[in-house]
Formats: structure tokens, C-alpha cells, sequence
């Protein structure tokens, strides 16, 4: 079978020559005669895989020395408890109520401190709004950067007075980012990173040292931080296939170049989309539209299940909508390639012009 | 570069098989044009996959109906919290110290409740203790089934009057266990099951529904229990070689044969180490001997480096024992072929009758 147009919303598509070479090494990295899955996560070849791609991460987001680089486990999901188990001082928890992903945030907060809606997008979840409304009293802000149900994506980061957290799960890696601006941020792999299964959490040391001891250990960023993340056996196979893409990045010119391929993907959809609007409706306000994720609907909303057989018999894969929102989504993560979003351009504009 | 004979102790040899059918789908999974990888969890695909894992392994467990199956992540060390949080109602909670695995599982549970040893083979654990002093108001009782460190394993497993939790993260599906007689089972699944980066549980359902409410959604059993453990991303391609082993566990002839097999590798060198007293002394005492990892030393403690070098060179990977204890390991699981065995016996037996 030939390889499919796939715009999945995560897990999502990965470089093609990432998984030759997974498939390759696979009965033997390296000489070892043993595959990645099969080496001891003690051995010096694993370790120092593991280690190449901590630093290969810290290189492509400049990420500066006083953050720890974490692989952890356990999705987005499982740091929505663990941010503030961790961060939480006996204040307040702002939350960015910018899609379900961000409430579900919230909620998992509530066990550890107050939290209140500092910015509110809903119901419909079209817009980033640019104020937040902090709170005296407030342990920290948390933001998602890049909402992919409703196709939102923050432009700027806002300067606060408080730490700053972002899940950046839809949107890490494809772009230059201020690690700077922020006190943590996590993303689970599935999206741009790689496969599902492993977390990475970037967090200021000096947070770490402030954070709360009473916990498992196990659930406490400073374990992980103190031993490299091999604290306990990680998901080494996952974290193997990250690394292979950290290097295809960077063979790619690194997140600013993904930054100008992305966003001449996503202008790309969105023109056709715009070209069209008898037609077509994009679901996200202009200037809140996400690079990653494009969702729109057709105007016939009924030809909706038609238009998404048609498209798979086409070889396009993933685009319909989230069961929330319906609709249609194309997801445009680093690995989508140009050629792909051409095709499916070509194929978005014919339709357009038998309907329009 | 020739497959290497694969004795670590975990993460550890995976079948041949399993890795040839990965790397033969690693870019396109039963003709969707996508990898395993790639597919996304709410696919029918990816469903039918996670779906059959979970039923081949009740199948090879026969887990009855009443106790779930989840796939979690984390390993083991994660579910040292996990048991105690969702499971501790204000009783105390047992723990037979076996090794140093049990004795952090314990820790972890302090945060829950009033801790307590129920059995106790230290310093050495060289033995597997059978009495169990359960005191009044335990809640649970917690057992480390086989202790890779110090090559103990239990035979047989107490009946006692309070519900009985197992770590089986290294000798689960080596051999047929009754399921019955426990609450939970986990088992990180870097040894027996497949990669590192998911975990097994099996829990009865009942004591699902008593569990503690008052915890993150994420760290809730009854959470992934009622959505089949995917109430969020699952660790998708951990699953899927899993599964391949599943699989592949089930044309060998299942758990009973597996048992067989991995009681005659065993016994082929514990058969070595006991007939050469004057050149090997086993580590563990004899009525306690794991039939997954092998402990052993040199009587001539000062020549292990050498001969630990020597057997690399043979091509005799992963046999050099836990930094807790030194000496020698070599770890049996379902994956280490009889041939691999066979080959080490016959290389220690002519070491020894050179050194004898």
C-alpha cells in the first residue's frame, strides 16, 4: 500500500524517513545486535541516545540552562495533575479557558489549590482573547497554546506578573518559542514529537527547588530532574523514535525553518478555504486561526460524511472534525509534508469549483 | 551484526518474530498507508488492536470477568502510588519486604496510610519468608512476586483474610497464575510483555468500585477502567508490540508452555552453577531460586569483571548482576530462547571445568 495523505490530530503522521530508519535498526541498533526495545536502559548505548536527545531539544529551543528537560509519561492528561501537585503554594490557580483540553486542566487543579477562569474563549472557542484578568494571590497562570479541536493558536505570550505554564502539546517544535516567558512547559509527543507515550516537561530549576515535597516520589518533578529522567525505566522506545525526529528537524533547518513551512502550509488551506466561502466556513476567528490544526466546515453541512469518504478514497486521512465541534480538521504538524497540503489544496479547490 | 544471546534484566530480549513483523509494518499497518505509530487512538484500527491485546491476555491469564484489564503508563514505580492512593480506605497496609523493589513500593504508600512489614527477608534476600503476619485493619497486602535483583521468586501465594496485591512486573505470563487469588496485579511490562512504557494492571472490580474518590481523574483505576483505558492517548505502539508478543506467547502454547520452557532454561543452569561448588555459588537459597533471573557469583569474586568482559565476547549480553549486589544475573524471560540458554551453559561449563 502506498502511504496515505495523513492529517491526523494526533497521534499524527511522523517523517517517513524516521520510521525507514526505526524499521531498519530495529532487530539492531547501532552493532549492538540488539534492537532500541531490547537494550537495557542502564547501557551506554541507551544512555547515551537518551541523553542525545535531551540535549538535541535543549539546542532546537534554546532552551537555557537553568531549565530542566524532562521525558516523562503519561500525556498532557497526567501533568494536568502533576503542574499543580507540584506548583501549587497555598494560592490561587489561574486557568486560560480556551477549549476542553485547558477545563480538563482546571478540573484536575481544583484537589490542589483555588482555581478561577483568568481569560475565557467559550462557548464557542473561536478566539485566544488577549487579557487576563490575574488575580492577587495567584501561584501561576496556565495557558494551551495551541487548542486543536477548535483550530485556535496564541500569537504572542502574554507578560505577567506570576509563573506562566503552558501545554504545548499541539504546538511544541513548530516554532521558535521564548522559553523564557514561561516557568513550565509540557507537551505530550503524539503531536509533533514523535509517538504517543512520552511527556516532555521543560521547567526554571529555581521553580523545581520551590516545589512541594509532599508528594510520591514519583510524582515529583525534582526526582525525575535529579537523575536525567532515569529515575525509573523510561519509555525508552518512544523516547528513541523522539530523538530520531529531533534529528530529522534539525536536518530540516531547525523549528525556524518548520515555523516557515507550517506557516506556508496553513496559508495555503486557508486560502482555498477563504477563496471559497459559499462554500467553505473556517470555525476559528482570522486572527486566532492555528497553523496546526485547520478546521472549517463545508456551508452544506449535510454533505459533510459524503465529503469525508470522498476525500479517504483520495487518500486523505484524519480530516474530520473533533466529536465536539464536528466538521472538518486538517492537522498540519511538523511531519505534513508540503507536497501533501498541495494535494489536498488541488483537491479542496476542484471541489469548490463543482459546488461554487 | 548477528543477534546477540540477550540475558538483561529489563527492558530485555523481545522475540525475533515480534521485531521482524514491527519493522515489516513500520510504515504501513495492514495496508492503511500509515504506521502503528501514526494511526490515531480513536481509529478503528488502532481500536481493534488495543481491544485484541486486551483479550489475549485474559485469554492467557484467564482473567476472569470480574476484574478489569487496564493499560496504564508509568511502570511499576508509578503504581507504587497508585495502589495506595486508590486503594488504602484509613487501615494499614502490609508490605513483605523482599527486596529493595517491595521496600520503595512500601515508601510510596506511606503518604496513604499507616505502613507496616508483613514479612521480611532482608538484609540478603536470599529467601522468599512464608509466613505473613497480618496485623487487624490491614487494608491490603503486598507482594513482589519475583525479585529480579536477588533471583527470589514465590512458588506458591498466601492465602490470607485481606485482599492481596502483587507486583508481577518480572515473571508475569511466565507461567499460569490464579488470578483469583488477588485484589491487583501490576506489572510494568519491560520484561515479559514487551517495550518499556506501558504498564498491566489487573484489578477485581469490586474493589474498583470501593476505591478512593477524592484523587486526580487521571490516577483513578475506575478512570481508565470505563473508558478501556482510553480516556487519554494511550501509549499506542508500546501497546501494539505488546500485543505482537500476546501473540506470540499464544503460538508457543501459552502460559503453561512458556512455564515449561522457562523452567528447563532454568533448571539448565542452576544444574551448572550447583555442579561446579568450587568454581559458582548461587545467590539466592535454593527452595527460594527464580526461574526468571539467575544470581550468581564467582567464588573468585576479583575474576567477575574479566569474566563478564569474556562473555560479551561470546556474545553473552546483560549478565552482570544489580549494582546492589553484584556479581552475576542472568535474567530468563519468555523471549530468551532455549538455544541462547543452552549456548551459556555450555560456555560456563567450560570455564569451569578450566578454572575447577
Amino acid at each position: 500500500m502506498e502511504r496515505v495523505f495523513n492529517f491526523n490530530a494526533g497521534p499524527a503522521a511522523m517523517p517517513e524517513d524516521v520510521l525507514r530508519q526505526a524499521a531498519a535498526e530495529m532487530t539492531d541498533y547501532r552493532g549492538t545486535g540488539m534492537g532500541v526495545a531490547e537494550l537495557s536502559h542502564r547501557s551506554a548505548e541507551y544512555d547515551e541516545l537518551h541523553h542525545r536527545a535531551m540535549t538535541d531539544l535543549r539546542e532546537l529551543l534554546a532552551i537555557p540552562d537553568d531549565y530542566d528537560v524532562l521525558f516523562l509519561q503519561g500525556g498532557a492528561s497526567h501533568q494536568f495533575m502533576m503542574v499543580p501537585a507540584n506548583l501549587a503554594r497555598g494560592g490561587k490557580l489561574g486557568y486560560a479557558d480556551t477549549g476542553v483540553w485547558a477545563h480538563k486542566a482546571m478540573e484536575e487543579a481544583g484537589l490542589y489549590g483555588q482555581t478561577y477562569t483568568v481569560t475565557n474563549a467559550g462557548p464557542d472557542y473561536t478566539t485566544i482573547p488577549p487579557d487576563f484578568a490575574v488575580q492577587d494571590g495567584t501561584d501561576y497562570v496556565h495557558i494551551t497554546t495551541n487548542n486543536t479541536i477548535y483550530g485556535t493558536q496564541y500569537r504572542e505570550f502574554p507578560d505577567l506578573a506570576v509563573p506562566l505554564v503552558a501545554d504545548m502539546s499541539s504546538d511544541i517544535l513548530s516554532r521558535p518559542v521564548d522559553v523564557r516567558k514561561f516557568d513550565l512547559i509540557y507537551a505530550g509527543a503524539q503531536k509533533n514529537l514523535g509517538p504517543a507515550g512520552v511527556t516532555v516537561v521543560i521547567v526554571r530549576k529555581e521553580r523545581l527547588a520551590q516545589a512541594n515535597t509532599r508528594l510520591p516520589k514519583i510524582l515529583q518533578y525534582r526526582t525525575h530532574a535529579a537523575k536525567d529522567s532515569l529515575y525509573n525505566t523510561p519509555p525508552t522506545y518512544p523516547i528513541y523514535l523522539m530523538g530520531l525526529v529531533f534529528t530529522w528537524v534539525k536536518k530540516q533547518g531547525g523549528v525556524a525553518a518548520m515555523q516557515a513551512r507550517n506557516a506556508a502550509k496553513a496559508a495555503r488551506l486557508y486560502e482555498v478555504i477563504d477563496a471559497y466561502p459559499e462554500v467553505f466556513t473556517g470555525h476559528a476567528a482570522k486572527e486566532a486561526r492555528s497553523q496546526m490544526n485547520v478546521t472549517f466546515n463545508l456551508k452544506d453541512r449535510a454533505a459533510e460524511a459524503d465529503f469525508i469518504a470522498a476525500a479517504k478514497r483520495e487518500g486523505f486521512v484524519g480530516i474530520k472534525g473533533h466529536r465536539l465541534v464536528g466538521g472538518l480538521r486538517v492537522s498540519l504538524y511538523n511531519a505534513v509534508t508540503p507536497e501533501a497540503v498541495d494535494a489536498l489544496a488541488a483537491w479542496l479547490t476542484a471541489y469548490a469549483e463543482r459546488k461554487g
